[in-house]
């Protein structure tokens, strides 16, 4: 039996981890063998020295060996599912997941919920009434093979070694480490059994990368983990400098979704702008991505613009319960913010507005806590529309009105005006596979 | 009030922590309010990042503010004390310690017991029936005014942040980081009271520190730590590749420190040669350090020469309950280790010899465990000497004679025989002041 504290200074000092000791080190923590105070000193050394193609590897298929793998193999339909590493206004799941099915793919999306700036698409959905987000593995088949697609929670009894592994990295200041990152995206994912997979690999400053080089490390590393794992991965690098669309919150984001899915902003989506159009835009590129890896030749926009999609969307809901045709719940109280001149929009901060949602209640600060359905910001201007002095730029919803200040506080300097109309940067920055 | 994953996060990335944010640290750890897994993770980050003179001095000094400083403002002789990392045979502290008293300094050694395969004074200590290790401050600041040395164990209320943190670092691969070494050891000896600290730093293959220039680092660390506290500390560098003298264990190293007291070995010592040379000529040479420090003219092989130090010697036994007449506990079994040729001896392992003495029992496995007084090795023979094929090398004493063979095993290629004899380097290596 190896000795843990050999294999932290091993790894600490350089050395590679053989592939039987790491499947010892990530059973006998699961097992709690290995105690959080050796596996956070790992981690840390994880963080320093990395780990080579053949440990991630073999690290990712100990953590998934941690749990149970979903079986979709009687699932009709090529599986193709859709990561992203988050974002502020990032509702494209909800509709990316309808639209791919209703082209012919069958998308198992299993999402977490959201913790601090960025929203959980999984508490984006739960502003529905009746929507519920946990099923059992035989329902996930029953729908992906009846109705195609599926966003549900991840089930207890998948890669749980990452599941522990992830809360103490959280609070051990070892999440920022890219073979961790990508071994706790990827072990998720392929336990969850699916044949293919996009990655969105979010970069700006609204994105959990902020640079450019970091974020394409990342999708790398994980498009190669997902193909040696015998999962086809490719990989978008998509800007996060400026919320996604319009809407930052839950039952926001949901009613934005349903506007897309109409065929809101398909022609701002083709030249990639403002509004509607980046969410767009992304949107498209992804469906394109994960039809072409399930070997669908599909057009996503004309799906988008023909209904299908969104009937796809409805019988999603109405499949795991939900009601498409509901009100979606309201935030009592609205908070205008003003233009403070006139001119260009130049800029408007991602990180700010999505904190600024987070305050008003759309996220939350622990992962017992709720959120409110109704919370959230709305960007009724984004960088490279003209504004007048005056003119109402951010909307915020909250429950309780004691929270606009704190939600204004984190807005002070998002907002640039200017005489000059800003450069906007394609949504779309690369493709990696 | 701080939070300790930003703390960890900062010094992973490089960013020096604040004054206030160590003491923070340390305070929250020993009160529990910081988790273990937080700290390894930070020990971890320190092992990579290391810590400035400032954040050194401010952590040090923050894990003596988590206990009691011992006052020795009533001793009315200056106080000197030595530390060693810790070699192999290295009984030097009951020499030292009398031997330094006798020439009218006061030496308060507070000491540990071993761990691994280099044995700790008070196990040795413990051999002499009815000797104690455990004293209170009133009776340590008595002792050092009367007999003018003691060596005890560290009360418990010394740097209690250092024993957690220590305990720590040995299960999570985090001992050698050098600044961590250098405030674990100085935190003790500075919360200790003495005035002034000579260290005795270990260099080869049976000591901690293996390479030359990490151990000059660790000595020239700890002399500015010592320094920047008001302790006026200077250090040397010893050899630690053969072992010290030619006795390893407990109760045998006793008996070889009163040879030393007796006048044996001081010709020898003069050369720092074989046998019992190097072990005088470290202790003398650590002697007249000591006394420099404490402002004392005398000199010390003439203490040793005349009888001094073997009477004080007799005085700080009987002081702590100890019969220094008594006979002395004996193993019941001998094992000798003949020579394989004829020729010189060039070398004999210090790590080798350490390991079988503590598989004889001399030493412990888990701070939990008993030590056998009567197990170690004897030397017989050291590099340097002439020998005849079938002369006895070792002498290894058990309680056990079933423990003969896994000592044995430790021993194998730890001994080698030439035509030509080796080149013997001087046992005191480097000054650092």
């Amino acid at each position: 039996m190896p000795d843990v504290v050999d294999l932290i200074r091993a790894k600490r000092d350089g050395v590679r981890l053989e592939e039987a000791d790491i499947r010892w080190l990530i059973d006998a923590y699961t097992k709690a063998d290995v105690a959080d105070e050796q596996m956070s000193a790992m981690a840390m050394a994880i963080f320093f020295r990395g780990l080579s193609p053949a440990e991630l590897r073999t690290w990712t298929d100990a953590m998934i060996a941690s749990g149970q793998r979903l079986d979709l193999s009687a699932v009709p339909a090529p599986t193709v599912d859709k990561h992203s590493t988050g974002g502020v206004g990032d509702k494209v799941s909800l509709i990316l997941a309808p639209l791919v099915a209703s082209c012919g793919a069958a998308v198992p999306q299993l999402s977490g919920r959201g913790l601090g700036h960025t929203g959980g698409t999984l508490d984006k959905l739960e502003a529905i009434p009746g929507w519920r987000a946990g099923l059992a593995p035989r329902e996930i088949v029953d729908l992906l093979s009846t109705v195609g697609c599926v966003i549900c929670a991840a089930t207890g009894d998948l890669a749980p070694a990452d599941r522990k592994l992830y809360a103490l990295r959280d609070v051990t200041g070892t999440v920022e480490s890219i073979p961790l990152i990508a071994s706790s995206i990827m072990s998720k994912k392929i336990a969850e059994g699916t044949q293919a997979l996009v990655l969105d690999v979010k970069v700006g400053r609204g994105a959990f990368m902020r640079e450019r080089d970091a974020a394409r490390e990342l999708a790398e590393t994980m498009v190669r983990l997902g193909t040696e794992s015998g999962v086809r991965t490719t990989a978008l690098l998509t800007a996060m400098d400026v919320p996604l669309g319009r809407a930052v919150g839950n039952a926001v984001e949901v009613a934005e979704s349903v506007q897309v899915l109409r065929g809101e902003g398909a022609e701002e989506g083709e030249r990639g702008g403002a509004g509607l159009g980046d969410l767009v835009a992304v949107t498209v590129a992804l469906a394109r991505e994960m039809l072409a890896l399930a070997g669908i030749e599909a057009d996503p926009a004309e799906a988008l613009g023909d209904g299908r999609a969104l009937a796809k969307y409805r019988e999603m809901i109405a499949g795991q319960g939900g009601d498409p045709d509901a009100d979606l719940p309201a935030a009592g109280h609205v908070r205008v913010v003003p233009a403070a001149g006139s001119g260009w929009l130049r800029d408007l901060d991602a990180l700010a507005v999505g904190t600024a949602a987070w305050r008003l209640g759309a996220g939350r600060a622990r992962k017992e806590d709720p959120v409110s359905a109704g919370a959230g910001v709305i960007c009724l201007a984004k960088p490279g529309e003209r504004i007048e002095q005056g003119q109402a730029l951010l909307e915020l919803r909250s429950d309780e009105p004691a929270r606009f200040e704190r939600a204004l506080d984190a807005l002070r300097g998002a907002i640039e005006i200017g005489p000059e109309p800003p450069v906007i940067s394609p949504p779309v920055l690369e493709r990696i596979s």
